[in-house]
């Protein structure tokens, strides 16, 4: 509500298990776009426009526009890219051989075609070793987030390592299912897995419960764009089978790689100790709600009863036609459309970039639907931030994404996949002018 | 799992928050039905047959059957009758027209435009007092019962009163949420508020915490079918406006009356005391996973942050599409069509019974998609379930859904609304069989 005053970023901070740094960032960005306003002295205020939301008039069917005009957040591919037709074949099909257990309260797991349809995609597109009885369908990668946060919470574990740059949404969930985040130390080689805690434990005893638990985004590190090296990756797989500890596989991306061989899974590593995340969000559409996850064996009944708790089940619809594209090849075309189009934009971004502010260096750029842009020392996100925002474009810098005390120096995530095809070159256009206006170059 | 021991009905029942007989009673249907086997001393196993969920195949998109041949449980519609080709055309013209930001992540309160629709309709169908920015779109009625009670709790509620009987998934949600249930009396004019904790106490301060709370099925009370009586109405509308407390409005089978005129919604009594709550499960299919609510002004901001959390947003696409379908009067005309078909299957039902087992008495008809067969005193409903269940009909006896102390007698909740129209009259006829054999017409 407009006139709303925000907690401060130090108890927001500690509440959410976020470095106060990250808290303090996404004000300003929020301040910088208009959403909130700051007097010195007396916090952190919702301005009235942010009150306004979107109108619900009576033209029905249409949101109003909201938030900036241009968009390089990251983490939302272009909608307008959504593949309306083949979904709408695919959901006719799918409804009209529809039985009705599927159309009833389902299974808390997904729709067995669904999953059936995902461990063959998983297995032959990221390298999952995946049997369907193995898979659960969920809302979202947050919802399977969640799910699994709050089994391991329930089980004992008591901590989550997470990459010290990362979502702080991800973040977020952890601290509200009772987990204390633990920030891994990040380089050009991923996370930094050598430092776990209890790196070189004895052999677990059969039976123990699972206390360790890490998240990581092992196909191309959310911000910084690289992949998890291979000898980390053997590392983290005979720590978590050594030690009964519990790996997230956030496979952030795993479907958009540009420049070699796709990077595949590190769960086939420790099958039983990965649980793997997948997600339509990036593929599709984030208002699809469909996620997907992999679990080992012991985690498949906690995480199926937290699933059958009220109002955690997948619509049956949408899944039924997810299952009818996959099988269809629709889904894989549409991937292959997708890479092909942001890789696209990705050379034009780096292109503009490399013309305006040659000062810039441009990392993370082999995958993905971001890169991470750095700026010569000295210069401060905000300031680029602010001065993109006034032109109408909205931006994150790294600090929003930092979760501990290691800093990497001054970035922006630019997400590129966002804006729809006509907005994209405008929007890069401004965001180098106001890199060329704080860097003056 | 197959050979997983259950707890004992004393245990769950006291961690559920309901009474011994609900459980007892739950765990001799399931026993029935050959999913549990009970031993004496032993306590209550899953058997080898639980174990062995759907079939995951390669023939996909199909799940195996489950479960019992004929179904006359209560709470699921006939899918069969998901009006397919208009969900389609809607869903059709509903994505062509949609905007970037509704296949995004999306408002939590719901997309404007169903919101908008949601609206126009209660205030129509169901005489809702109800602007949009009130309608919050969630995922079935389980999902919005659980944000209420989470909201209740966290302003200090400890407990929620509800009916004597009803849905023990319901009291289910209150309990995880740590709100104790309290059962009020049910008769044949609804529950008995008059009883309701402060039923008059001085009037609440202006900003004082709303601590009471009750739930209840106003329209057509669960399982007894019966309307709650006006004088109870303004009685509850007065109690929550007077005492600051929050009456949960669970529009059950609001949408289905057969012998009058539709009996309106108790929110407009007290829109600012009443959290309204309806669904699409009954007049669509669950699997949708659709529900609403229309809530008071102060409960609006904690539950949408409630709903903003992980995993608890819902799909755009389906969203899209029922408000399409609603605008376009497809809605209304699903609902009249349901509304026939399963007011002839009543009557064939009430017909059926008359003939075969003259000494049942049917009850709560004027509505819904169930009704309550009574028995003569006597008969204990397990012998009826047993008999029904070696004939491959599932039944529900009414101990099922009973709260407290409070004891109607033995009875049946036929739910006639889930078989498919070629299976309605071998399930009738089964179920008449089983009674037959019981009470020996």
């Amino acid at each position: 509500m407009a006139g709303t005053a925000l907690p401060s970023s130090r108890a927001l901070a500690r509440d959410l298990g976020l470095a106060r740094n990250t808290v303090a960032e996404t004000y300003g960005q929020l301040v910088a776009e208009g959403w909130l306003s700051a007097r010195h002295g007396s916090g952190t205020w919702v301005t009235q426009r942010a009150g306004q939301l979107p109108s619900v008039g009576a033209t029905a069917g249409r949101s109003a526009a909201r938030g900036p005009r241009y968009d390089l957040r990251p983490g939302v591919p272009d909608v307008s890219a959504f593949p309306r037709a083949a979904w709408l074949a695919a959901a006719r099909k799918a409804l009209a051989a529809a039985s009705a257990a599927e159309l009833s309260y389902a299974d808390p797991r997904g729709l067995p075609g669904l999953r059936t349809a995902l461990a063959e995609y998983l297995a032959r597109a990221r390298g999952v070793a995946v049997t369907p009885d193995r898979v659960i369908v969920c809302a979202g990668f947050s919802q399977g987030m969640e799910l699994v946060c709050e089994v391991l919470r329930a089980r004992g574990s008591r901590e989550l390592a997470v990459e010290a740059y990362g979502h702080p949404q991800h973040r977020g969930i952890a601290a509200r299912s009772g987990l204390r985040v633990v920030p891994l130390p990040v380089d050009d080689r991923g996370a930094d897995v050598a430092v776990l805690p209890g790196s070189r434990p004895p052999a677990r005893q059969a039976g123990s419960p699972r206390l360790g638990a890490v998240l990581l985004t092992p196909a191309h590190q959310f911000p910084f764009g690289v992949i998890l090296a291979p000898d980390r990756r053997r590392h983290v797989a005979e720590w978590a089978a050594a030690t009964g500890a519990v790996v997230i596989e956030d496979d952030y991306d795993g479907e958009f790689r540009y420049d070699r061989q796709a990077v595949g899974a590190l769960q086939p590593l420790a099958p039983e100790s990965v649980v793997y995340a997948g997600t339509a969000s990036k593929s599709l559409a984030p208002g699809l709600r469909l996620g997907w996850l992999v679990v080992p064996a012991d985690l498949l009944d906690p995480i199926v009863d937290a699933k059958r708790t009220a109002g955690r089940l997948s619509s049956s619809l949408d899944q039924l036609a997810l299952a009818e594209l996959i099988r269809s090849g629709g889904y894989d075309r549409q991937v292959r459309r997708a890479r092909l189009a942001y890789r696209r934009r990705r050379d034009r971004l780096i292109a503009a970039l490399a013309a305006a502010v040659p000062d810039v260096r441009v990392a993370g750029i082999a995958a993905g639907l971001h890169a991470l842009v750095r700026l010569p020392g000295g210069v401060a996100e905000r300031d680029v931030v602010t001065r993109a925002a006034a032109r109408g474009l909205a931006v994150h810098g790294l600090a929003t994404t930092q979760a501990g005390e290691q800093d990497l120096g001054p970035a922006l995530i630019v997400g590129y996949a966002t804006p729809p095809p006509y907005a994209f070159s405008t929007a890069v256009a401004r965001l180098c002018a106001a890199l060329r206006e704080v860097i003056g170059a």
